[in-house]
């Protein structure tokens, strides 16, 4: 009963799966959570003390759906005295016909890059200017990797700015990421950025604003993808009060965090504008109109987006 | 990272390790819940309506404790039409140190079996009249032999009187239980337990009392095990009135389900009457003073339990 999956064979099987099958999964996952389709019920947890850490349960299905999917993520902030990683994980997944278990994803939080990373394409193949002509990434860390990856299949442009605050990783990032033949130039620079690139991916872990509303070109499309808390903000709010369009993956959790939280709050941005991101995917009359139009989109990571991506690695599998 | 234990490992772990090392791990479980050192977060729960199902996740730990323990079982009740069972489930042991998986107990539900039988055990340790006539045992069910096999743990008594509602099923816990050395006789007559019987365990569903309050007789204890909802009743509430001592597992549940919570409602039983297990069992100046003393216990399953019951398994494991 249930088989259980290495982090190994974890990333084996995506490697080998296209990453198109991925974005597509992903992004029926952000269709259905916005058409109300997706069960999650309140993120379980326990805070420890000491030492200090944290473990989070976070668990839901699509209604009708195979499968229903529970994920285990923990960090223990002093792991690091013992050489062990801060962050470990793992996801569960079991039949919605039977209960009984599929698959144990011994993933150690992996899944959880990939399905980040998948979700960029997703609004990039919906959200992005017809002609790209260069890509802006900033974080040079590893989501920043993965964000570059996935665009690959979605986005026909190979020349690449990233922004990153640490001269060896931009370095580092430039050859990785040359070995998947993009031309990637680094900067310390923000504006830098912004003034060659019509599409810009954020991925940083950052508390204040990188990108200023007048560094913006017309045209350009932004994916937030680092603030998923209440703390941390990437944009400056008066780039999503002159955006002509703001895409949420979930509007709910946009009370509470992320860039729309933060535009919100100051007062900059109204509520009737943003749309999300799964009604946005099927109403084409809601998409970018012109290649002067300014777009953003604010994901904070909804759960839909663990359950589609822990199904595809137990997808061959029959229960 | 993270043993994996199957059923057959699980029972084998269990069956060479002394009943009375998980009766006295489950007891100190109970003190400390009563002493509030146990954090068990609210219940996390899916309900599936096509097929009809559920799944629960029960998680928490001791404060200071090694591990923390998350429980997931379901329960899909038309699986019989495909031949597997209704009900399964796995229990995973963390490190409460650095938040890395321990153990996957694969374990179907069968320690759940274990820490209800234990529990009994650890109830009749402390709460049975001194001299035990005769066992007396509502249920020939699974949970009805198990009760039995850790009460001979506690108990100095080899007499029982088995109540049930089918005769196959009577006949066959007669044989059983006599292999392990006890003298059974079966009956249909709930009277005829409360007559002969100075310690009595229930374990039915029943969802209306199997005994009055008139058939009990001074001296007897009784430990109601198996109404864990609103639902289900096994005693007449004024057994509980006229109870000298009247015992609950966890003070919070029992004022939504079980014995207590029927007794309350019916204007039957005082809150004051009510005493926690875990308190009984370190202040014994609130226990039994005399054989002629009628006790009650009415266990609802805490979760402690399972923290305590998850941790034996894997207690040979180093992190």
């Amino acid at each position: 009963m249930g088989v259980i999956y290495s982090r190994e064979q974890i990333s084996e099987i995506i490697e080998n799966t296209d990453p198109l099958d991925i974005i597509n999964s992903i992004e029926k996952g952000f269709i259905a959570y916005s058409n109300g389709k997706v069960v999650v019920p309140p993120v379980g947890e326990m805070i420890f003390k000491a030492p200090p850490g944290e473990s989070h349960i976070k668990y839901g299905y699509i209604i009708g759906d195979d499968h229903y999917v529970i994920k285990i993520a923990s960090g223990f902030y002093e792991n690091h005295t013992l050489g062990i990683p801060t962050n470990s994980g793992l996801v569960l997944v079991f039949s919605q016909k039977t209960g009984q278990l599929t698959g144990i994803l011994l993933d150690e939080g992996d899944l959880t890059n990939v399905r980040t990373a998948a979700a960029g394409a997703v609004v990039a193949r919906v959200m992005a200017p017809e002609k790209v002509n260069c890509i802006g990434i900033f974080g040079a860390g590893f989501q920043g990797r993965m964000q570059l990856e996935f665009l690959k299949s979605v986005v026909d442009c190979k020349d690449v700015i990233v922004w990153g605050v640490n001269r060896e990783e931009l370095d580092d990032y430039q050859k990785v990421m040359a070995l998947q033949g993009f031309r990637v130039q680094t900067t310390m620079d923000a504006g830098q950025v912004a003034e060659n690139c019509n599409l810009i991916v954020t991925a940083t872990p950052s508390q204040k604003p990188l990108l200023k509303a007048d560094q913006i070109l017309a045209g350009t499309h932004i994916t937030a993808m680092g603030s998923d808390t209440s703390e941390k903000q990437e944009l400056d709010s008066q780039i999503l009060g002159l955006a002509d369009i703001v895409v949420s993956d979930s509007i709910d959790q946009s009370q509470q965090r992320g860039e729309i939280f933060h535009a919100r709050n100051a007062g900059i941005l109204d509520d009737s504008k943003v749309v999300e991101l799964g009604i946005l995917i099927e109403d084409t009359t809601l998409q970018r109109t012109s290649d002067k139009q300014i777009t953003i989109a604010d994901l904070t990571g909804v759960a839909v987006q663990d359950i589609q991506i822990s199904k595809m690695i137990t997808r061959h599998h029959s229960d």
